[in-house]
């Protein structure tokens, strides 16, 4: 056996173990019963800890050196070796004990989370999001000194592996500047026009769920390999070949989990869509978080709120519900999906809005990270960022620090890839319709084949062959900029809008 | 750390991997889209791995040596070390290519049961189950060697620790010479009276899932713990604290539903009430699948099938689907829950005739891993003995061989706890109503809590303290025998009923 392949077996059983621990996350989430959750730490923190093992194991840096002499490997196998490496060097970063405590801090402060959220009670969270944010700052210490990087960039790199928070700064504090204004400007001229009649409720869960299930199926989901189920928090989770998505329903307002459900299709598609041959390799998995939320984001928001989905939508929502009347003509569908305010919640929040919540967000954690913020002042300093971002001030800490599972859950570093995603998107999909001008039309038509036939090719089939701005300047001719989404959120909300 | 503590310790790990593969066993057959399969084979595989490698660590025998000299140890402890010795010399026994192996095997196997069932076709599935029998006959000569036991009784011994074929081929020698007489007797006296009038349905399945919760909680299960869902093969399965049952339904017919609930229920309460303070350790296990059968019949046939039961639940039966008229009498419903009938499945048998279906398994299998039966006779050597045992013979393959879930998954030396444990529920459940004569009175108020309350006493909070004959002794006075069971039919089937 060769070097290469001894290392393809061994992450291969690496693989199967991290398969293993998406299931009985999604099933944490999802499915566990309440009395379960101290067994169910004890079993995560385990396996992590084998996994943790396994991806140390001695023989690697052998494995490594021997490989790197290999002749005859082609370009899959070499950037295998690469991602193989690259994954190594973090994962040793850290002693067995450090990942250990970081599994159980989290499983009991995510469990703490749910009853905090419900209860608007930050204090009572207090001890707990400490101990993760402690841990947090010495697993980002001890992967920076292997990396040279500062402790918040080496948390940034697990999400987006090269990702450097001085080339986010840059960009972020040039939408921190075009954004309020902006926000002002399309809230201005959406007041001129009348609001959207009001869809008559209630829409209940089971026909929001098939509308949902009908809805993945355009966009090319495969039931065969996942599954649409609830929980808190809607993610895209399981394992290769067992792709789930979650979401959750409002029987006063579908249109929020059927967008929900559309996001996370978008992520499942890119997984479902990975290269089968190298399913279980370092080099098969996606490229990083910004390029997973820009196929997200892709989905929701540049072909999912276009005109041309909404005019195909419509009638699809009219029958599920058996709705009638103006309300449910395209148009004010599309005015209802195009509407901006000013909101406390992200994941609620509009296209325009959206960054401001996430720039808030990445600030904040580089400071809490940083030493620079006491965990106790976040409250304050997540509400002083509101009103200066986004322009109003949440009533109470359920509708501000509290409202994302992300810090409980230990995801410190995960927050800017969603606005990097959602620049990625604008200008993965320019890149699509100007490749391929039938994309659009056929979305009307309720063909999304055109689009996640081109996506597949050029995003979800290449894994991780590429570093993040390879692939980005293979697939739309530049590296990530601005430009693009600025475009396309002045085309869409602006004056000539 | 002593060398018992250092044991305990490292069987907790153990527990913590075994959890985590009883969560995705679960999944596997509750949750999992089919396009998985590979997928989680590899998980699970990879997990049996890792476990049977923790389960043979070579710290595990100097460990034992050195705890049996400790001073001070209580009877818990000494039998927490009997029980880790027992289960480590199993595992011992078996090769780390043999576990992945048949783990590989019964992964196939199951899924290909899956669609043969439906197919009727025995054939098609032959070449994965001679892969599983093959490897289950090493399995029990690499145990048997070790244990100094038949191949055979050595695969019992996983699943009745000290059971031995010899004792009960003499048990079902026994019953076999009496059930056959006994049921001809039991049809001709309920020929005589009239059938009880039909159940008028359908019976929508969210109504049939509602009234099982319902049912559920008055046996006593704790939700914070536990789950109802849905699966081809009703079973409780899950993790400490985590015990999870399913059932399934036919619209036509609501009462095998809910009497499969009852009985997974009863194994339910068995796993929630084993002792806290052992719960990850081998000696807090329960002891062995016939007292683990015993609580499930106890449940469903001992309790809920009396004349009591029946009388408190037919009103809630009744309220459950809008059911009226003399159906739903009491009366009526307990003709048809003592209903006797010679049928294909197992799991639909009556309590007359379900011993018969179990003998039958039970001589098959020792004669397939005795390799004195080649298996693709399986199909006419299950119809002779169906022919012989129950009076009747299935039409196709999937009403009789390819029924049961157990062959291909492995499952090899399971059946004969079915019927041991029918004959140990009679025991127990004789023995509690003569020490508390107030349960039966109770339960026909819905009251569960006297009865529970004394199996969490004599068996559940028991785990593995005691062998399963002392455990027994303990509880009802002496060893298993067979008079009990056979009284009991005769008194609610026979002449005087």
């Amino acid at each position: 056996m060769t070097a290469s392949t001894a290392l393809s077996a061994h992450f291969g059983r690496v693989a199967a173990l991290s398969n293993a621990i998406g299931i009985l996350q999604w099933d944490n989430d999802v499915m566990m019963p309440k009395g379960a959750a101290g067994t169910r730490a004890e079993s995560m923190a385990q396996l992590q800890v084998l996994r943790h093992g396994m991806m140390t194991d001695r023989r690697i840096g052998d494995w490594l050196a021997a490989a790197a002499d290999e002749a005859g490997l082609g370009p899959w196998e070499r950037a295998n070796l690469r991602e193989t490496r690259r994954i190594w060097t973090v994962e040793t970063a850290l002693p067995a004990d450090l990942v250990e405590a970081s599994s159980k801090a989290i499983s009991a402060c995510e469990m703490r989370w749910r009853q905090a959220r419900a209860d608007a009670d930050f204090k009572g969270l207090l001890p707990e999001l400490a101990e993760v944010l402690k841990l947090q700052r010495e697993i980002g210490r001890a992967k920076g000194e292997k990396l040279g990087l500062s402790p918040y960039d080496a948390l940034l790199n697990d999400y987006e592996p090269g990702g450097r928070s001085d080339r986010i700064d840059a960009l972020f504090e040039d939408l921190a500047g075009f954004l309020p204004g902006f926000t002002e400007e399309v809230i201005a001229i959406q007041a001129r026009r009348p609001a959207p009649p009001e869809l008559d409720g209630p829409f209940p869960v089971e026909q929001q769920r098939q509308l949902g299930l009908k809805m993945m199926a355009v966009l090319g989901y495969d039931f065969e390999r996942g599954r649409l189920d609830v929980s808190t928090h809607p993610f895209c989770g399981g394992a290769d070949n067992d792709v789930r998505i979650t979401t959750r329903y409002d029987e006063a307002d579908f249109t929020r989990a059927l967008m929900g459900v559309l996001h996370e299709t978008g992520h499942a598609l890119y997984e479902q869509g990975r290269p089968q041959a190298f399913m279980n390799q370092p080099v098969g998995q996606a490229r990083g978080m910004s390029i997973h939320e820009s196929q997200s984001l892709l989905m929701e928001m540049q072909a999912c709120r276009s005109r041309e989905f909404i005019q195909f939508a419509a009638p699809v929502m009219r029958e599920a519900f058996g709705g009638t009347g103006p309300a449910w003509e395209a148009d004010s569908l599309l005015r209802r999906y195009t509407k901006v305010s000013r909101g406390f919640i992200r994941v609620d929040a509009d296209e325009v809005t959206y960054p401001a919540h996430v720039i808030l967000r990445y600030r904040l954690e580089k400071a809490l990270i940083a030493d620079q913020l006491p965990l106790a002042d976040l409250p304050a300093a997540w509400n002083d960022q509101m009103r200066e971002l986004v322009g109003v001030v949440p009533p109470d800490d359920r509708l501000g620090c509290l409202q994302d599972v992300h810090w409980p859950s230990g995801g410190w570093g995960y927050f800017p890839t969603y606005t990097l995603g959602a620049m990625t998107a604008a200008q993965i999909f320019d890149a699509a319709c100007r490749a391929d001008p039938e994309i659009l039309p056929a979305i009307g038509r309720g063909d999304f084949s055109p689009l996640v036939g081109w996506l597949r090719a050029h995003v979800h089939s290449q894994g991780s062959l590429h570093q993040t701005d390879e692939l980005l300047t293979r697939a739309t001719g530049r590296p990530l900029d601005a430009s693009v989404f600025k475009a396309h959120l002045r085309r869409r909300y602006g004056q000539a809008a």
